[in-house]
């Protein structure tokens, strides 16, 4: 069996005297010369991006990286309070939380538009839209991406992800259908909702050509960054105790 | 109690018409003006980098970011398998592995240099390397950053960070024991060690003034960009599936 | 705000004194009285079982504690050959895989027979489950529980399972379907497929009343169990490094 | 390298017919037949405990499964509300909160114990507590298992487990050991601290032959039932919303 034991990758390798990653000479050729993001895309897509592409790409990354106290930051923080001998195990309780609800909209976002894009037939992007949000509404189906808690009017990162990808010649057919369930929903749910900024990050990424199935793993990159921001604010200035201490001093025992 | 209730934070915050992170306006002024890595530097060490501060940081991510079929990459690729719905899952899975002995070099060897120098008299480097490598072999403790089991005369990584650290003129106390325990160390050991990539990266981190408690965050965050392009792989071509049957028909029960 | 923090919990509670959990007192009435499969029983169901559900119970968690190398079982030791200072990381690694795939189908088989139930008329069992056969083939989607890569003609957990539930006088709806289905599905499928072990166990534990949404956690739980007999042998007789090597030597890199 | 491949492994096996756990029958000799405490031992400890053992590890677990809002369980039920499609990721990051502080206590003292032991002469166990405490107060070291945030007098599980390993015949060296703690330490410290419900099922897992470097384990796997208990709570009756909620409103930003 031993001839037959192969396990192909064409991410790193190395021998005694160079490290290889993604076909090039780590030492000589990237490091130094290839920014962080610009390797997480090559890593990820298996293509090297472009600097209008890389500008794009760490936008999403930055508009994503931070979002103040949201579940998965107090998780990452409280994690850290009960094990601060092991950080990536507060890390990776943070990345946890991830999932369909508070993370979950770039990836869904990303995915609605390019099925609707698949199937959608003619240039009009405005009927393709209507006919997609009609479909959702008869579906009882949300529309990844319309509306936000906060951002009630507009989130502002849209129209500065849109500005970018123009600014840098990537504004694609993601983005531009995007656009056009902001203008036509009004129509079919009866009210304007804001396109809120972790769907135009998924509408963005799915436009620079990144796999669907790996738009989430975008999301966790650039909150891994935000919860190593939350975690050093913890060392620096505890709140976690305090929240268990409030969660359990007003524990209500009803047996 | 409520008015009491105070949590804190510099980080994150937003209202109807703006989000503001790390006290700049989000969509006015970071995004599409900072990268990735310059982000993350910021919001853990609460101070922004320089140009050349970002460079030399973003040379260390890239550095770590991939090392091939490492244990942890398999691990993520072994949960992939198991349960692709959940690719937070797998990432986790692939981080919860940067402890103490895969992952951890980068946090022991800034450790343990920064202790070094917290304690260290006098100006000559060579001496107090020296004193430290004399007392880590009296300790029975190794030297963390000395050694790698491929790279046994130059690890690639480390000239090159040491190069950019100075062209940066960012080259600082850290990287000069670093690089002098390199020169001593035969004396003690006997034996001529390279001083590795990981090694080199905690030296660097320490030297941008970054705090030595959360060097290995900064290994995972490297490490996340890299296990998005072993599960992105693993997509696209599966071994994972291979590695199990590997294991699982070679097993010999010895109840 | 602090009158309206209200956080009710059933499960438990103390005071300098005394422990309550679940309205019993901890150390006087559950140390010693209550085993801890009732108890993980009584935790998630909110009420206690009897002695014949917890034989039943227990015999579905002996079932699923270990199926020896799988895929979670390598990823927990390759984390814990990484990061052997954070046993809950080992631990947590491998429950991760506990996804839709090796873990999920004590779920999805309780799910599924439970859905079939919900709608089904009549009485006639046979019929019901030559119904939900036929439209679960005519959707292409697989009928959980049935088929086994090992065990091709019978699994030997299901006749024990069926007969410990006839036994303690719980064998209810869902194992009946299950068998049903058993003795059905040649007709539609045109062969003769095994009831595998984890499906009866989704069945036997949505006869036993539990939440569908809850019986992944089961699984959870019981693996959590194996996981921890697989890192004490990693401990004794580590095998992790054998197998990081095995893939690392025999990478082919194809850039 | 083919013929080289061997992973040993005493744990489980399986051939068409039948599967081996532990050198047994699953289907045949475990299932039904023992609980699922006694095969979690059986699994770790790699000999089948005695009735009384079994009574007593249960006992243990008993203790450790739930404590109400703990950071651990606000962690899992935040996680779950954030990704409630995963509930292995809302269990693994309750149980990465299973580090040093709030759930070690059990593997500190049962490590702390066994150290004592194998280096103490003579047969004097108040003395040799006497030196074991005068020792750690003079490092500045805590002596684990010592103390109670809430119960300041007497943590009611402790004599409870000393009760139930008295009455099978198990109280063993570090029982004793930890007893004559509970008596001697005020001489040193100069008060009265209780004897913990976690110190004490270290010290009784330590009597049980139960590996130290496993101790841990089972606190977690305790704990994965009480998580469970809390994430089934969580779905009849949620709160993690309202504890995400209190903490944001109540965010203080500082720049």
């Amino acid at each position: 069996m031993a001839d037959e034991l192969r396990f192909p990758t064409g991410l790193g390798t190395s021998d005694a005297d160079s490290i290889s990653l993604l076909g090039q000479d780590l030492a000589a050729d990237l490091m130094g010369r290839v920014g962080f993001g610009e390797l997480a895309f090559w890593l990820v897509a298996g293509r090297r991006p472009s600097a209008g592409e890389v500008r794009l790409f760490e936008a999403v990354l930055v508009a994503l990286a931070d979002h103040g106290f949201t579940p998965t930051a107090i998780a990452a923080r409280l994690t850290y309070l009960s094990a601060p001998d092991s950080l990536q195990g507060a890390l990776a309780a943070g990345l946890l939380g991830g999932g369909s609800r508070f993370l979950g909209v770039t990836e869904d976002c990303g995915r609605f538009l390019a099925t609707v894009l698949a199937s959608a037939e003619g240039d009009d992007v405005d009927a393709i839209a209507l006919d997609a949000v009609t479909t959702a509404k008869a579906e009882k189906r949300f529309v990844p991406g319309l509306g936000h808690p906060v951002h009630k009017v507009e989130d502002p990162r849209t129209p500065v992800l849109i500005r970018i990808a123009t600014e840098e010649g990537i504004y694609g057919p993601h983005l531009r259908l995007f656009e056009a369930i902001g203008r036509v929903h009004p129509q079919v749910l009866n009210r304007k909702l804001p396109l809120n900024g972790a769907g135009v990050c998924g509408a963005a990424l799915a436009d620079l050509g990144l796999p669907v199935e790996m738009l989430r793993g975008f999301a966790l990159l650039a909150r891994a960054a935000g919860l190593l921001g939350q975690i050093a604010e913890e060392r620096r200035r505890p709140i976690a105790n305090d929240i268990y201490l409030t969660v359990d001093r007003n524990a209500v025992y009803e047996a």
